[in-house]
């Protein structure tokens, strides 16, 4: 079976899952959540580095045909280095995600929030300002508010209070586009959006992935066509039937099950332990 | 050399660390935070317990001749597995926790305080009714203290907020002793003090962790007894002048050290990253 392989610290990745399911249904998508060593917001680049090269080699056992780095923390450290190494396309959350950004802004500024690594690494700074070097770019880390998405802390006075302390540098460079830089913070956008104002746009990659996703299968033919369709398989391998999605995690499957339902909107049956990754 | 070993799943062991330093002044100190895998409050048992027994590796790799595993969570899951695994002594935090909050409670209602991992383990629970069946224990997982104490939020509308959600069942069960059942916990002792009132006595482990490591490397015979003592080695060696610590963690040893002046009070100079623990 050749698949889309998706991998994440952890359950954050599934928004970036749900939306590859919705625009490509045919795919199979094999899943990788890093459960036992996140978050890896927190951590240096070279352990994040050494953390990705091993969920890939995980995902390769799984004959992908194409890579998706669904977090941005990983994207942000680990993509530069290790994109080339592999034979198999990989693809990030960040260049989509600015590229919709710099698309979307009227006024030239643009606000990122993400983890402490995401920020610190400046990834985003540095696409947004490749693609257009006159907009003007304010970012923050928002350290909090993936302990929040995971304790379903979604709303209410206490995630508000601190949702406009992060905030507020936002407010004050009066950016008219927000990229949500962590895939925890699309659970939190109703109340990005209300401390933000209606009128700023908030960028979550998710759906810029899945088309690009989308483009680079369908140029080197590899796109899976369904049932009545051509397969598409890097192996030569027959293809299996469309759309079937395995979920694998480093630890804890069923905390990753109930968390499931809030990241993807349905429930996940069958989520397995991989060996000591 | 032959030193205390120390081991946590990050920064918050350095509160037990102190302690050790202050009631034995004359002894080494191998520490090791697991910086790369950190937080072990949310991860499975399995997990908790592989990774326990790879940081006691690390530390017999240094000839300790004592193992304090300073982190709730691992005294929890791993330390009833793996005690009798090793020809080392082990000792956690949750026993002597655990004894000294039955002695210090005059009503017989405790109150404990920890990650999910460690309030669902029910460890403290068990070892409260050992130590006497009749004391009537409610336990709270506080899952947002940990990254509050990281983001170094020890005070302040929004953590003062979430802290009397927490407690409001230890409120409601009029427990007057509480074991802070977290290594981070202790530096937001004064916020759960005001919270629950100055009645409550609030335990926290480290001292008597340390009193506990005394007596038994005092009933060993292998207390270090400084430069003008008699030396106390396992394997015979000539011990090193005493007092000298070291510091090692998996990752980021820069943000460590940063830490290090909130937990331990002191900086601490030359922490080193272990290889791929």
């Amino acid at each position: 079976m050749s698949s889309i392989g998706v991998f994440d610290s952890g359950v954050g990745g599934l928004t970036v899952a749900r939306e590859i399911i919705r625009q490509l249904p045919d795919e199979n998508i094999i899943y990788f959540g890093d459960t036992a060593r996140v978050p890896y917001g927190i951590k240096s680049p070279q352990t994040v580095i050494r953390f990705s090269i091993e969920n890939i080699l995980f995902l390769l056992k799984h004959d992908v045909k194409l890579i998706c780095v669904a977090c941005n923390t990983a994207s942000s450290f680990a993509l530069p280095v290790i994109r080339n190494h592999f034979r198999v396309p990989i693809i990030g959350v960040i260049t989509p995600g600015a590229r919709e950004a710099v698309y979307a802004s009227q006024n030239k500024r643009i606000g990122v929030i993400g983890t402490k690594g995401t920020i610190k690494s400046r990834t985003y700074e540095n696409e947004i300002k490749q693609l257009d070097p006159k907009v003007k770019v304010t970012a923050v880390a928002c350290p909090l508010f993936v302990p929040f998405v995971e304790e379903g802390w979604l709303a209410g006075e206490v995630v508000e209070s601190v949702a406009k302390k992060y905030l507020q540098p936002l407010r004050d460079a009066k950016v008219d586009t927000v990229i949500l830089g962590c895939t925890h913070y699309p659970l939190l956008k109703p109340l990005i959006q209300q401390v933000l104002g209606k009128q700023v746009v908030l960028i979550d990659s998710a759906k810029q992935v899945a088309f690009e996703i989308k483009k680079i299968l369908g140029s080197e033919d590899l796109l899976n066509r369904g049932k009545s369709g051509k397969p598409a398989c890097r192996s030569g391998r027959p293809v299996c039937p469309a759309g079937r999605h395995k979920f694998f995690v480093s630890d804890n499957p069923e905390w990753f099950s109930s968390l499931a339902q809030r990241f993807m909107g349905i429930k996940l049956k069958n989520v397995k332990k991989a060996q000591n990754v």
